[in-house]
This record gives C-alpha cells, structure tokens and sequence, in this order.
C-alpha cells in the first residue's frame, strides 16, 4: 500500500463494491423505479460517478455543503438535500449556487419551513424558483417529518409561499433491528408515503415524487414499488457494515470497507487492536453484539471500544491472532467511519473522502 | 462569525478555556506534580501552546501521527506517546525523525513489544537510543497494559533488549462513571502505579516517571501526587463535556465548547436539531442520561442520535426552544467532537484541528 506506514487505516475491496453497485441497481431496474443513492455513506467523487455510471438518478445528500461537493462533479446532473432544511438568506445564496449547476431539490417539513424557504431564497435574490421541494413525512421514525395526515397542509402552505413541490419523502430509519423490524418498516413506508401522497391530491397537489428506502429495506424493493414507492435512496449499501450483517440485510461476504488494524496487546482469548472511536465511530445501537465485527473471525466479539483502542473477546476455545498481526475489523456504521479519514485506500490508489466534514 | 453560513459548527468559549488551563496547572503545582495533557482532546497548536505558556511539560499524544503535528511546535520540547505500539520499522523510522526534534517517550506493555521496538529502531538506522520508554500498567480498565505484577519482567526485558526505560504509566479509563468511580480509580491507579514502581527497582531499574491522571481524577491530585505519581495527563479538562458533567467532575459553567445547532423541528416537547453523530460523536456509556446535553436546558435530554439529527425531549411543562432557533449542544465526549471538524470557531477567528484524523 503506498505511503501507508502504520495501521488503522480504511481499506476498500474494490470487487465487493462493484457486485453491490450492480446489486442494487439490477433490482431497482426489474422493480421499474429508481436509485438516488444517499451520498453521505461514502462522500467519494469516484463512488458518485460508478452510481451514476450504474443508472443512479442522481444522488442523495444530506447537508448543503455535501450538495456544494458533489454538484462539481461532471456526470452528477440531480441532487436532493433530503433533510428538512431551515434556510437562512446565507444558505439560499448557497442553494441558489448549486441549483445553477445541477437540478435542485430540498426537503421541508413544516408550513413554517416552508415560508422561510420562500422568504429566504427571495431575499438571496432568486428570480424565479431554482428548485423542488418535497415534504419529508414521518413513517415510524419519530424523528424528523410531517404526520402522513396533515403532510397535504403543508405542501399546500409551501405551495402557496411560491414554492414547486414535487411530492414526499421519508426516511425508514427505524428499519434498523433485528428480526421482523426490516419487514415492518417497508410496510409503514408504504402506508405512510401513500396517505401523504394522497393528502397532496386533495390539496391539488400531484405527487409525482414518492421517495423511500434505506439500505435495509433494499430487499423489499419489489413491495416498495409495487406498493407507492417512484424511487428508493439506500445509502449504506456500496460497503455494507457490521449493522448490515447483525440485522441480516447482507453478509460478512458483502462487506467492502474495513479498518486495516494491528493486534497491541494479546492476554489468553482476549486482544487489542488499534482501531478505536476516531477510525471505526462509537455507534453502538442496543441490539448489535458488540462495536463492530471482525471480517475473518465472525466468532469475536469487540466488547469495549475507545479512541485507539478495541477491546476484542474470543471464545476460549478459538484460535486467537497473534501480537503484532493484523486483522480487518469491520465498523459498525460505516458511515462514521468513512467520515473520519482524509481518504479510503483501494489497491494501490486513494480515494479522497471529499465530502468529509461537510456538516454545514 | 467570519464565514459561518449554517450550522451546526463547534465553537470554543475563550474565557472559559483559560480558567480550565489554569485550574489544573494550579492544582498540579500546588501538589508538586507535573503536568503532561493529552493533546488527543484538542489536537490544536493553540491550545498547545496555552498548556505549554500554564507550565506542562510536554505533550502526550496517542498516535505517531500525532507526535509529528506536535513536534513541529517550537515551545513543545517533550512528546510522550502514550500507547503500546508495535513498531515496524517504517513506524520506527518516523519516531527516530521525531526523536530529532523532541524528547521522545514511547510505551510498551509486553517483553514481546519492546523487543520489536528495539529490533525495529535498530533496522531503521538507529544509532544510539532515541527515545524513553515507559511500561504500560493496568490499573483496573483490562484494556492494554500489563499487570503490575509482571512489570518489572516487562522493564527487565526492555533494558536487555537495549532500550532506556524510565518508568510506568497507566490510564485509569475506568475512573469514567457516576458514584465513588473517581475515588476508587484514583486508589486503584495509585496501588498500581506504586507496586509495578517497586517491581522496576527489583530488577535494578529506577522507576523515575510514574505517570497516570485523567479529567475525572484531577480532583484527586493531591492525593495521586502524595501517592507515587510524579505526573498527570488529562485531556479532556481544558472543554469539558457532557460525560464530565454527569460523573461530577466539573460543571456546566466549566464547558468551554458545544455545538452552536439549529431547531429544525418542533413537535410539543419534542424539538430535532441539525447536529448529530457527525459532529457530536456517537459515544453514549451505559451510565450517560443521552447522547449529549443543552447547555442552557439542563432539564433537556437527547433520546436519540442520527448522523445529522438530535432528537431532544423536554418535560412537558418546559419552555421549548423555537423552531429555526440556535442552541448550544455539549458532546458527550469532547474529543469525538473535535475530531470530526477541520476548524474550532473562536470569537472572530478559527483554529484549525491539526491533528485531525492522525489516526496512525
């Protein structure tokens, strides 16, 4: 690995990644809707174009300095800022930049966001209305977006600000867990993106945008589209992550980043590798076994984590790797991974994680 | 604020970082021990420099990388990595290039380490010795470090293999927690220290550094200093955060940095703003009341985190901050937080994160 001389460091399996581009793809294209894949997974100008290159609509963003990031790139013609947005005069200047470059969508979730909006690209100067707007709705989450019952006011409020709305959103992030939970949450998607559709028609409003998914409902494609769905927006899935494998949405062979790490430290069945929080992240949702998994010894168990440090337990029987060897560890969510080093090592090149930091 | 166009962004209460430098540099004095902070908190020239300018006596750092963004600062004399590393000799090559510029002291916690060391300075043309080394002790966390029991074997083994060992040190990590933890870390690290000390002498080596302290046990460092320790290094006190508030070792008027965080949705009780895990950092212990606190609401609590979400809860009969209003939000682990921005807003000027991602 060129320069590289010392461990951790995130290393990408270039085949892996490709099979899960193609993956997700192929199944959108036979459930006839499409992929605007969520670019805060990878933040890589090089992953953009190989989405887009594989028949992505566009992409998924979540900030508006992720938007600034991948606007400049060629082959990126759409972006959606799927987020509800509060946009001061400085951020409608800055929307106003991107949207003179690609097709421009935000999210909203309130009448009162709504007219901010409006407010704030006027007085930024906008002569006209650069960009869509579709209104986030709340399938379970709790956690941003409108009730799917009043989420036809609210467009009608954004409408009647002199905003394009173009229809809804949700984000199924309560689809991450064990058991059913996946299953569960395709089907609010569904209920809830319908009953939010249907509240813009009675507002005169058409819904021609019926945006969903998530990575772990990316097995459910079929049923998302059959059901309301026009496209979804996985975001995980080009690397997949321990969460992904512990809620069974892929396996250990569908993991296509991991944390090139070093054995420290070596007692009986236990060791220390020196990945810690500042390469792997410190997500750690109740139902996941542990801080992260390791790719070739799917019996450890990663049992305490700190900065530099993760704290791996082996059942007394295992063969335990040995000080000083070195150990691929898989992160929890890989988004905070990625989102913690200048670049991702791929072969013999490096990708630059362009859009790291981008929080704003 | 120069520049700032959107939230969220990390901000730094000057006043208040200055009184947190001070308070520790005067507690250290008056109980005669030396100051060495851990530069994994900041990883900021500046700040650096205030430990320095406070009377420290050097740096501690984690990584490699972090001693070589340090030691390229002229009023840092003294650079302690303070971790068991197991050096190649590409590594060895990189601590024999800071050792020109600085003291050095690295850490080793096993006979195995420190012959790898040595072998691997020695292969990098290494002409003499460089660098100190210090044992690492577990003091009680069951992360790295070896047994007090066995230190002076580990010690014995170093000097045979050539190095120049000068001490122990320990981090007492499991001083992180609410009740009497401090207290019964701070013995532990004592009892530690002081018979790994002793194991030295047994075999002819003088234990002159007896390094341990954290930001939980600064309280104790009179005690820590009567005991055996000849040094402190905490990290985390010149920001405080959330963690240090809920285990009782500071205040809310001792936090000198937050997340300056727009209201981006409002729901009763319920608010959601636009600072989450990647800017916040995920850590969440067992013991913590969330995934971070508000400054001006301590009554609020912070239920859930996504990348780019906080989800917050007030009682119901709290005054809810409006939708599209700014609100300070305290990591829960200060050094997760800096360590995903590339700059600390500071009044009218920023400090860039030098040692941002220096993870190897």
């Amino acid at each position: 690995m060129t320069g590289v001389t010392g461990t951790p460091f995130l290393v990408v399996d270039d085949e892996r990644l490709e099979a899960n581009l193609a993956r997700v793809a192929d199944r959108a294209r036979d459930a006839g809707v499409l992929v605007r894949p969520h670019a805060k997974t990878h933040k890589c100008v090089e992953i953009a174009r190989r989405q887009i290159a594989h028949g992505a609509a566009g992409l998924t963003v979540a900030t508006v300095g992720e938007a600034e990031v991948f606007a400049a790139v060629d082959e990126v013609r759409e972006i959606f800022i799927a987020y509800p947005l509060w946009v001061t005069p400085a951020m409608a200047g800055r929307l106003i930049s991107i949207a003179r470059i690609v097709s421009l969508r935000v999210g909203i979730d309130s009448a009162e966001g709504a007219r901010h909006l409006a407010d704030s690209l006027h007085e930024a100067g906008d002569g006209g209305a650069p960009l869509e707007v579709v209104v986030e709705i709340d399938s379970g989450q709790h956690r941003t977006g409108t009730s799917p019952r009043v989420a036809g006011e609210v467009a009608r409020a954004a409408v009647d600000a002199g905003l394009d709305v173009v229809g809804v959103f949700t984000f199924p992030g309560h689809s991450y867990g064990p058991g059913d939970t996946r299953a569960r949450a395709a089907d609010q998607e569904i209920t809830a993106l319908a009953e939010a559709a249907q509240g813009l028609r009675a507002n005169g409003i058409e819904p021609r945008v019926r945006s969903g998914g998530s990575t772990p409902t990316v097995g459910f494609t079929g049923q998302l589209a059959a059901g309301v769905l026009t496209e979804i927006r996985p975001g995980v899935y080009p690397f997949n992550d321990a969460q992904q494998v512990e809620i069974g949405s892929c396996t250990f062979d569908d993991v296509a980043l991991t944390s090139s790490s070093t054995v420290v430290h070596r007692n009986g069945s236990r060791i220390v590798v020196d990945a810690g929080s500042k390469i792997l992240g410190a997500d750690r949702p109740a139902w996941a076994s542990g801080f992260g998994r390791l790719l070739e010894h799917p019996e450890a168990r990663i049992t305490a984590l700190s900065e530099h440090h993760a704290v791996i337990d082996f059942p007394a029987d295992a063969a335990v790797p040995a000080l000083g060897s070195v150990v691929r560890v898989v992160p929890n969510h890989v988004c905070s991974a990625v989102n913690l080093v200048d670049e991702l090592v791929v072969d013999d090149v490096r990708w630059p994680v362009a859009a790291r930091g981008r929080n704003s």
